[in-house]
C-alpha cells in the first residue's frame, strides 16, 4: 500500500470509515489487554520456582565467613552475594554493596542522599538554587519521576541508536556545573531497546564534569536480558573505561534481579568506586543495620554463579522472543510502506518503542484503551510527560500471553491507523 | 555490706587493692563477651525455623485477592500481612503501609520525607532555620543518630518509670513552632524496659502542638515482647486516644517482626491516621514499586494471626528471661547495700538499664572492654552520644549463652566497684 500521506481525502475518507468499523469490531469484543508497564509473564515466573526451594528450616543459614544471616549485621550484604553481582556488573566485589528489593529504591535513596547531604564532602543540592539532570529521550518514566520530586530540572537529551547525543552532553556536563547528573540505561535502553556503542560509553568515561559532585546513574537494568542467543549486544564496561581517564568516582552503577528472579523479591546493588562506596556507607549506617542478608543467601542458593543466571536468563528469552517477534510481525504487516510509524527491532530488554506521525501519540493510547488495550500513556517516556512531538509509545509485550500479545497488536495497528487518517484528514 | 561513701580512704584503698586482684584474674581468663546490642540468640532465632518451610516451590504464591506476590505491585502491601500488623498496632488494616525489612529504615524515610517535603502540604523541614525534635533520655541511640544525621537539634527530656517529663513535653510542643517531633519507645522502653502510663499516653494524646507539622513517632518495637506470663505491663493505644482530641494526624506508629522472627529478615509497618497514610504513599510512589510481597507471605503463612505471634513471643521469653534474672540476680548479689547504682527490673523488652555514681559510666565501660566484655558505649543513650551524668549504661543480655551473662555480669559488677572506689578516693 501507498503512504497515507499520498491519499487524496476521499481517499483518507473513506479509509477511515473501513477503519472505525475495524476498531467498532474490536471493540465491540470487550477486551481487556494490558501492555502498559514492564512485568514478567506467569511463565517467566514460574522459571524460579526453585529459589523458594533454595532454603528450607534444615538449610545452613551462615555465610561463607560463618557469619548467621538470620542475625542483624552486614551493612554492605554477604560476600557470595557480592561477588554473584560484582560478576553480572563486571566490577571487582569491594565495589558493590547489596540492598534490598528494589533498584529504584536506591536509585532513589541516592539522589535523596545527594539532597540532603551531597556526595562526598559537596554542598547538599537541597542548598544550591538549581540542580539540572540530563535526561535522554525518550527514557525509563520512573527515573523522570524521582527527579521530578526532589524538584530537579530536567533537560532533554536525544537518544540515538548509539546512545545520548554526546555533543549535547558534554556541553552540558563540562560548562554547566549545576548540571549534577545523567539518567542512563545503557543497554537494551528503556524504551528503545538500543545500547550504547563503544565510542559513547568512551565519551561518558572521558567526560571533565565542571560539578565535582556529578554522576552518571547508570541503570544496567537489562545486563543480561537478551532475546537471542547468536544476535547480543555487547556494552563497553563503564567503570574501567572511567578508570583509564581518572574519572572512577564519575559512575553509579545499578543492577537488580527484579527481571531475573520475582520483581519486588530480588535483590539489587550499587557498583561504584572505592571512594564512592565509602562515602555511601558512612550514610546508609544511619538509614538501616542492613539489607535482608536471607534473601541474598537465597538467591546466591539459587543461581551459584553467573552461568546460573546466564541460563536462567536464556529461559526468560524463549519465553518473551515470541512474544516480541509477533508484535513486530504484526506492525511490519500492518504498517510497512504507509510512512506513519517507525519503530526499532531490539535485540533484548523489554520494550518496542514506537514513533507515529507527530501529534497523534495521545490519540493512539485513547484509541487503544477505549477499545481495551492499555499502554503505557503517551508522553511518560519524557520528563514532565512532556512528548514535545507527542509521537513516543513504548509497548511492553512481556506480561500477556502470546495470543493476547496478537490480538493487543492488531488493535493498536488500527489505532495508529485511525489516528493517522484523522491527522491527515485535518491537514487536508 | 555498708554503702562505699561511708568508707574511710585507708578501707576504699584496701578495697581497691583486692578489687585489682580480682580484676587482674578475670582479665587472665581472655574472654570475649558483648552485651552491647540488642540482638537475638541462635535459640531464639532456631524458633523460626518454619519461617523458612513456610513457602516452598509449591505454593500458592498469590495474596488473598488473588494477586501474585511474585510481580510487581502492591505500594502498601498485601491484605493479610495488613491485617496481621493492624492486630499488633492496634489500628485498622486501612491505617497500615507494610514496608521492608528494617524498621530504623522507615523511621529515616519518614525523617527524610518531611525534611525534603515537609508533612501533609508544611514547608520542607529543611527549609526551615531550625528543626528540634525532643529525646526522651535515655534513648534508643539509633533514633538519636537518625535526627542528628539531619541536622536536627535534640532536646533532652528526663525519662521516669511513667515515661517522659510530661511538663516538659507539653511546655516545647504546645509553645515552640520548631519542635516537629519526639522519638518514643512506649512500651519496654530502650533501654529502661519501662511502659509508659495511662496518664502518660493521655496527655501525649491530647497535646496541642504549635507546629501542624509535629509528630509523635511511637516506635512500638516491643509491643510483644513480654518477659512473663503473668506479669505484662499494658500500654494504652494512644491513636484511639488522639482520634477522642481529634489529633489522630500527629502520631506515627512503628512495628517490626525483627525481634519475633530474624532480624533484617522481617517485616515491617507504619500505622497512621488516614490523611497521614494518603500523604505517604503520594510521596512513597516515587521510591519504589513497593516492598518485599513474597516475604509478607512468608510471614503471614507462618504466623497465621496474633495468637501465632504471641505463641512465638512466650517462646522467646523462655529463652531470654533467665538471662534477665541472671544479670538481675548478680546485680542484687554484687551490689545491694553499696549505693554505687541502681538499676530498673524490666518486665519485658530487650534491655537492662544501669545507673552508675556520676562521672563513672565510662570508665566502667572502658574497664569491661579490658576484661573482655563489650556493653553498649557510655553516653550511646543520650543525643549526641552525651551523657551529662555520665552514668547510664545499656546491659543488653539476650544475645550470649547463660553461662556467659552469668561471668560477664560478674564482671560487669567488679568494675562497677572498682571505677566507683576510685572515684571515691579521687573525692577524699
Amino acid at each position: 500500500m501507498k503512504p497515507y500521506a499520498e491519499l487524496t481525502k476521499e481517499e483518507l475518507i473513506s479509509l477511515k470509515e473501513d477503519l472505525l468499523i475495524k476498531y467498532k469490531e474490536k471493540q465491540d469484543l470487550g477486551l481487556n489487554l494490558n501492555m502498559a508497564r514492564g512485568k514478567p509473564s506467569n511463565a517467566q515466573l514460574d522459571l524460579s520456582k526453585g529459589l523458594m526451594d533454595a532454603l528450607n528450616g534444615d538449610s545452613d543459614l551462615k555465610d561463607e565467613n560463618g557469619v548467621d544471616c538470620r542475625n542483624y549485621g552486614g551493612l554492605d550484604g554477604i560476600p557470595e552475594a557480592k561477588r554473584l553481582l560484582a560478576q553480572v556488573s563486571e566490577v571487582s566485589p569491594d565495589k558493590i554493596i547489596i540492598f534490598g528489593n528494589s533498584s529504584l529504591n536506591v536509585m532513589y535513596d541516592t539522589v535523596a542522599r545527594a539532597m540532603s547531604h551531597g556526595i562526598m564532602g559537596s554542598t547538599p543540592w537541597c542548598k544550591l538554587p538549581e540542580v539540572k539532570f540530563l535526561c535522554p529521550v525518550p527514557g525509563y518514566d520512573r527515573h523522570f519521576a524521582i527527579t521530578e520530586f526532589f524538584g530537579i530540572t530536567m533537560i532533554n537529551i536525544p537518544m540515538s541508536a548509539d546512545g545520548p547525543d554526546m555533543d549535547m552532553v558534554e556541553e552540558y556536563v563540562n560548562n554547566d556545573e549545576t548540571v549534577k547528573g545523567i539518567w542512563c540505561v545503557p543497554k537494551y535502553s528503556n524504551p528503545q531497546g538500543s545500547t550504547y556503542s563503544d565510542e559513547t560509553v568512551r565519551r561518558f568515561a572521558a567526560l571533565k564534569p565542571a560539578a565535582k559532585d556529578f554522576r552518571i546513574f547508570w541503570d544496567n537494568a537489562y545486563a543480561v536480558h537478551h532475546l537471542y542467543d547468536d544476535k547480543q549486544d555487547q556494552l563497553l564496561e563503564l567503570m574501567a573505561e572511567a578508570e583509564k581517564n581518572g574519572n572512577e568516582d564519575m559512575v553509579y552503577k545499578f543492577f537488580s534481579t527484579s527481571k531475573i528472579t520475582f520483581p519486588g523479591s530480588g535483590i539489587t546493588c550499587i557498583a561504584a568506586s572505592k571512594n564512592n562506596i565509602e562515602d555511601i556507607k558512612n550514610k546508609l549506617q544511619f538509614q538501616t543495620i542492613g539489607p535482608d542478608k536471607v534473601n541474598m543467601l537465597r538467591h546466591v542458593r539459587f543461581f551459584k554463579d553467573l552461568d546460573g543466571i546466564k541460563a536462567q536468563m536464556k529461559k526468560h528469552a524463549d519465553i518473551i522472543r515470541p512474544k516480541f517477534e509477533m508484535v513486530l510481525k504484526i506492525l511490519k504487516e500492518d504498517l510497512s510502506g504507509l510512512e506513519i510509524g517507525s519503530w526499532i527491532e531490539p535485540r533484548g530488554g523489554y520494550f518496542i518503542s514506537f514513533d507515529s506521525l507527530d501529534g497523534c501519540a495521545k490519540r493512539i493510547v485513547g484509541l487503544a484503551k477505549d477499545a481495551g488495550v492499555v499502554m503505557t500513556g503517551a508522553g511518560a517516556t519524557y520528563p514532565y510527560h512532556k512528548d514535545p512531538r507527542d509521537s513516543n509509545i513504548r509497548i511492553a509485550p512481556t506480561f500477556p500471553t502470546l495470543e493476547e500479545i496478537e490480538e493487543a497488536a492488531r488493535i493498536f495497528t488500527i489505532c495508529v491507523k485511525l489516528a493517522s487518517v484523522e491527522k491527515l484528514l485535518e491537514e487536508k
